[in-house]
């Protein structure tokens, strides 16, 4: 059965009247469509864990600093939809720009200190806009559990930390990474590579999994574990490096010594294209 | 009946379980406390419009800009239960600042434009406060309707705008200000003024009285409407005018020329005590 295909707000709320009053767990799964295998990954668990499932498809406008790359989203609302139906969503919504934002917005959530590092500083006002957004569609769905991926780590550490903050009533379901055999992670952005690109792209991964080696191998400054994999991207003149950070796994805040959980995340351009990752290394064994 | 006294977020939660599946309206009145008559309007017309109503005291640490001010707060919990037992109010909310900030807040809620001016001014992360702890209030109360005093205008203003923004599902309901006999405000800080203090305290309503009646005899600058009122402190200069402003009733900004509904809203120090105030025009016969 295709799942119900919801433009607005006042719908969407009238729709969940009835799971609510039945006591109905409600999953919401937060997209800007392009729907692929990562985006699965989500709908299939909220799938298995809730009685009412929505993915919302919305391309949020404030949390792009760069008007090219919002731009550069071009959703195919049937191919979605089509997609969602194969999973078994139960709604799609995904509203219009006007019907979320029906004035210029003058309130947004701020996350401090998680917010300012690695995607924080190089895209200025992202999570604020993330934060928001999603603020607004917990407000509108009001689900009992949201999912969200791994890949976007520091944006899941961002909507943790709000949920615990505001005491909003959710709970946060995170997904881990979905990536292609040879190691890339699933992105809507990635089919905008070049098949040049596409075919390189794997080298952000590798250089993720070189520093995590090292970790496990020993290694505890952040510093040294950092140099070993930028010096990766050497060979690789075609990628220009954000960031390349170790974090603090539970608040992805950059560390210098690892004596605990890390992620070690990275942002790279590749030509025309923005790609992120992180690899978790959780397992200390010295 | 005395009102449940509820000291934590997950018993207040559990507490409205019942009520909301069967579909009870449940109505939030916000305060700090120190109940007063001026309460007592917001917890009547929630009593009538609501099945639960809900009263929470808690004096917000965040949104105060002085530390005086903050610790001047001094709430006699025995009676403002007693206060709202009288009113047939439910459930007293009462939760200490370890439990709403069990570690120091990252997330705020910032209304940018309604909180830069009048009282944002003066009192800087104010209405960043007020708005973040109210979100907190609604995410853990999950009101349908909120109440609040037409008083604190500019609050209401940023709440108003809060709650359109984000989508909040929650009702809003502004109470027209409670008075002395002699016009001021009724407030918490009234009881903090001395004898001779409290004698010359309308003055400050006085102030607003004579610009509305500028405003309502003809005249449509905003300037000149200001001077006029201010006059009127010259023979008081015991009060320290922080503001006095003509703003749109709409959005609280202070405008220049009066075509339409404005307040007019000062705030001003009397000894060690800041008061506030305004009132509305809204009905131009010119």
């Amino acid at each position: 059965m295709n799942p119900q295909l919801v433009r607005t707000i006042s719908e969407i709320r009238n729709r969940l009247v009835l799971p609510r009053l039945r006591d109905r767990t409600i999953g919401l799964v937060p997209t800007m469509g392009e729907l692929h295998a990562g985006h699965g990954a989500l709908i299939e668990r909220a799938r298995g864990g809730c009685q009412t499932v929505v993915v919302s498809i919305f391309v949020n406008p404030i949390q792009f600093d760069r008007q090219d790359d919002y731009e550069a989203y071009a959703i195919d609302m049937a191919k979605d939809v089509e997609f969602c139906a194969a999973l078994g969503a139960d709604i799609v919504f995904a509203p219009s720009a006007r019907e979320m934002y029906p004035q210029p917005p003058s309130t947004f959530v701020e996350v401090a200190g998680i917010s300012e590092h690695l995607c924080g500083k190089f895209r200025p006002g992202h999570f604020r806009g993330v934060a928001t957004v999603v603020a607004k569609l917990f407000n509108i769905v009001a689900p009992n559990k949201a999912y969200f991926g791994e890949k976007d780590a520091q944006q899941l550490a961002v909507i943790e930390r709000m949920v615990a903050d505001l005491n909003m009533p959710v709970e946060i379901v995170s997904i881990p990474t979905v990536r292609e055999p040879d190691g890339l992670a699933l992105s809507s952005r990635n089919r905008r590579l070049t098949s040049e690109e596409r075919a390189i792209a794997p080298v952000l991964h590798q250089a993720l999994q070189l520093a995590a080696d090292y970790i496990r191998g020993g290694y505890r400054s952040a510093e040294q574990v950092r140099s070993a994999a930028l010096a990766h991207f050497e060979e690789h003149p075609e990628f220009q490096v954000e960031y390349l950070e170790v974090v603090d796994a539970s608040n992805m805040i950059p560390i210098a010594v690892i004596d605990g959980p890390v992620r070690i995340a990275a942002a790279a351009r590749l030509g025309a294209v923005r790609l992120i990752d992180n690899v978790l290394v959780d397992n200390l064994t010295v």
